[in-house]
């Protein structure tokens, strides 16, 4: 459960809605069905032209995805991948195929299988670096789903506020009615940039930080996985890949960074 | 027949047009002779303007490829692929002769053939990509007539909501018709707006993601074309292509590796 | 004479003044000096700060490229190419001096001079590249001004609009003046949002178009040049030219292709 | 203390404040607190679906960074760096390694280590960029945060004002009261656009130009420390060095060039 | 003395100005102290806070580059050039010292003097590379407090005028008084767009056309001081540089381009 998606969702709403309600505006006021069906049956179909049904039918994958957290602990991993290149070391590459055939993780198993079969270095490195491509490149697909439908939704949103217009301003013959009919209007606009701004795009945002930190991990197996095949030592595999997560605890670091600096200052001064 | 792309431009208009209705316009004040002609009239001539003859003809051949689904099935081209491979590996590349003349893709076709006249790998590589890079080009040059359509198309609304408007101000004697006449002003940024919205650009979406995964397609006849002249094993062969389509079914690997991050968490809590 | 940069700016300013006129407007309305001034020479002043000189003086020559069409034909280009390299590889490279000499396109003539002269392989690739790759920055660089022209215009209509009714509500003794004075206001934005959309962007638009068109002419004569200077088969040229033009006529292909993919699914139904 | 950072804010909320004040404003206009949560509420919300919980934790800190001045010298680094070299090439690079221990920078600290360890300089150079790019990587991450806010917090303004106009244009009975309901609908969107330009967005740009210094303060330590370990001439070192830092000084260049400029101008005169 | 650049600012200040008296403005409604405190106090802090001192203080600097034209001659400088080659080349690279020393171009000296000095040329191209990037990073860095400038000026003039509206609508008791206060509101948004398109951004984009003459100097000089230290023949060396300033002068080149293409044209009818 990635609480932060939910969480945000929900300070998002509450704000918005609180906010009117404190104004003294009524609740029911927000509810308009004709503004919904314009905003989001139009988004709907913007969406629907944009992209294959290949693309659409991963729709609900990634709202999951969007909303549940992985646990990855990238210092796991280093430590589970220098166990292996220790083995691999001591007792030849051939001593890992039970275990990656039995690995839970798909890239890892594979690309170890690989490794064990003694498929050529430089094709294994092509090969997984490949699927890592493309991997990306088919979640990114999906990502711009999200993304297009938070550039479509606004737009719609001046389409139903402009349509709201024209029916009003086409029978303009009760004045009194002209505000109230003004502000049905109107809801349309919240619709199309409360959706966008709250919902399509923050949900893209955060479905690319998630592909990040996911190529991140894959690329450390990546690298492991050629360094253990090229027989080389664990300790030097375990600095290399700690370099992938040495941006990841820099608070230690930027401490010491300071202090340095703060010297050299004083020094200078 | 590409059923996402009407289906999406029926799901849209609908919305539209049924949510005005349910508010109680009148379906005809939709319908708008002069600023159709201004936004239709004035994007047709920013796009006529803007792109050579050579890419205007081919709007056409673009719009059906909106509407055509291609059935591509990579699977089935990398079988193909590694077929040819086993055939070339076993009987030499000139066994496939008769097989890459009759082949019905003509990327394919004039591969293999320069495969089978020897021209030297490093040539046919090269060919092989300019080809791909120049047709990708080609397409995306016509594709983005669309994208110039959706930019154009706004901006001709506003141009036509403005001329109405300077015409409703000028004569304004009567200020009863003023509603009416600034209702009827507003259609055209209605036109201009959703025309871009609903056609425009989600068709130039679409055709990006065909050209994608047209793209994606040639780059693995590529690869199989040079594997295979290269007397590589079909079984890597096989593998290499894998990897092209690895990041289209992730369904089950990914259920692995959410399996994989969960078991890693409740090992470390 | 290139026909659709004409055609458009018609096509696009006739449908804009008949869709005023047939809401019945004054065609009349249309013209205002003031807001002409404004509009028209504050674009023009943001231009000139924003361009040297030896930017700000090519564009009259870059007028008239956007309305005069070149007629490139690769084919015939191919052709030359491959009889060019079929006499140098028979008769050897000085036996074009003379040809190289007289010919009338000045890349093609300097690049096979340079040949002719025995001017290293690697330095001859560089220079032309070089002079490829700054002919294009040099075009890019005048185009811009064009691109930014279509950036500015809009704001100096906004900023006439603004004035124009800063002056009216500065002065709103008389009420039923009103109307036509903010209708007069906003002739500047509909003079900024037009000339941009019509003019500066469209034109800037086609100017890239040939621009491309340009840089691939000048790469054939390139990768000819060296093919040639390399002494490669004639056939081998032909092959490798025609990869840049491949994307060009793709409509028979295309069928084949479409025809491929067809007979593919039915297979697999 | 980065003093522009706090002046900047002052500057900006002062003239705001004053501007409005000496208009005749009251300064009680200006808050209100419906506004606030609609505006600041929405774009936390925003915010925190947009970014995972491992990227919002890093605000204050981000925070404290944008108003804390490091005080970097390039050219003091460059000494120490040539120094270290001196000796390296003197004594031996093990007769750094008490100096490595004892640095205060933990980059430089580890990179002297390893190059102590004899660790190979293929994945030394290897390590210590990978190290720089995750690093830097990780930190962008977190400005994006900024730029996300800035970009959300003006929507969430019209979504604050479309409201207020909505409640007040519902309510319409009492005329009198619509200009000031009106202006408290304006609060939001005056809340949105000044959050956004005077606070999130200048906040990313200077943490932005204080994450290019730090790259450079790295790259330099690299590449001091690839050429100490290759044992290259403390001279060539430091010319090398001297060179990222060549830009920061050009006032004297600068002069120089123009005056070359001039002279060069008048004997072309 | 760049007369674009005042002149532009004329062009465009009096077109603006001269447009509004035109209209029956009164020159005096232009003027107003509180927009300006909040227009140009809020950019100037939003700038502030955007950008460190140390780029900040370039900004005197870079007004006045941008208001000079600096004479540069390719033509010449290849001439130059070609002369130190023919020099190094019959008597040796030492031959060039005492002209290096005295050479009034810092990097044209310190270039040669390296040279002369037997700089390794890996190193060199290395060294001349490095100062060639960090001197446009650090150009484009002040560069881009312009192009900062040209983004916040707008939304200060919103926020101006949302802030004057505020004002008027909350003490709406003088409705006659309402049209001329709503004018004063509005300057706001003229300083801020105004601004904006004939000062910030268009100097920046001076600014970047100047940087890229300047660049194409360095990388001129680059490539010289790397030839003459290879020992290459001059005349090689003139044609390399020449092809950096191909396409400064195409107007001949072109005329013979249109004749070819004419011609082939004509031969293909």
């Amino acid at each position: 459960m990635d609480r932060t998606t939910l969480l945000g969702i929900v300070i998002g709403v509450t704000s918005l809605v609180l906010g009117f309600v404190l104004e003294g505006g009524h609740i029911g006021a927000l509810f308009q069905l004709t503004a919904a069906l314009i905003v989001f049956g139009g988004t709907l179909g913007a969406v629907t032209i944009s992209f294959p049904w290949s693309q659409l039918k991963k729709i609900p994958r990634m709202l999951k995805e969007a909303f549940t957290e992985p646990k990855r602990d990238p210092h796991k991993l280093i430590e589970e991948l220098v166990e292996l290149a220790t083995v691999a070391r001591r007792e030849g590459l051939l001593a890992l195929e039970s275990r990656a055939m039995e690995h839970p993780h798909p890239f890892l198993r594979e690309g170890l299988m690989m490794a064990v079969d003694g498929v050529d270095p430089q094709a294994l490195k092509q090969i997984l670096e490949l699927t890592i491509d493309t991997r990306e490149e088919e979640k990114l697909r999906a990502i711009r789903i999200f993304e297009a439908a938070g550039g479509f939704a606004p737009t719609m949103g001046i389409i139903g506020t402009v349509m709201g217009l024209v029916h009003v301003l086409s029978n303009i013959n009760d004045p009194s009615n002209l505000g109230p009919a003004i502000a049905v209007a109107f809801i349309a606009t919240l619709y199309g940039v409360a959706s966008a701004n709250l919902l399509y795009l923050p949900l893209a945002n955060k479905l690319k930080a998630r592909l990040q930190e996911e190529r991140l991990e894959l690329e450390m197996m990546l690298e492991g996985i050629l360094s253990l095949q090229a027989g080389e030592h664990p300790q030097l595999i375990q600095t290399k890949l700690a370099a992938f997560v040495q941006g990841r605890v820099p608070a230690k670091a930027e401490r010491e960074e300071t202090a340095y600096a703060q010297a050299q200052s004083s020094r200078s001064a």
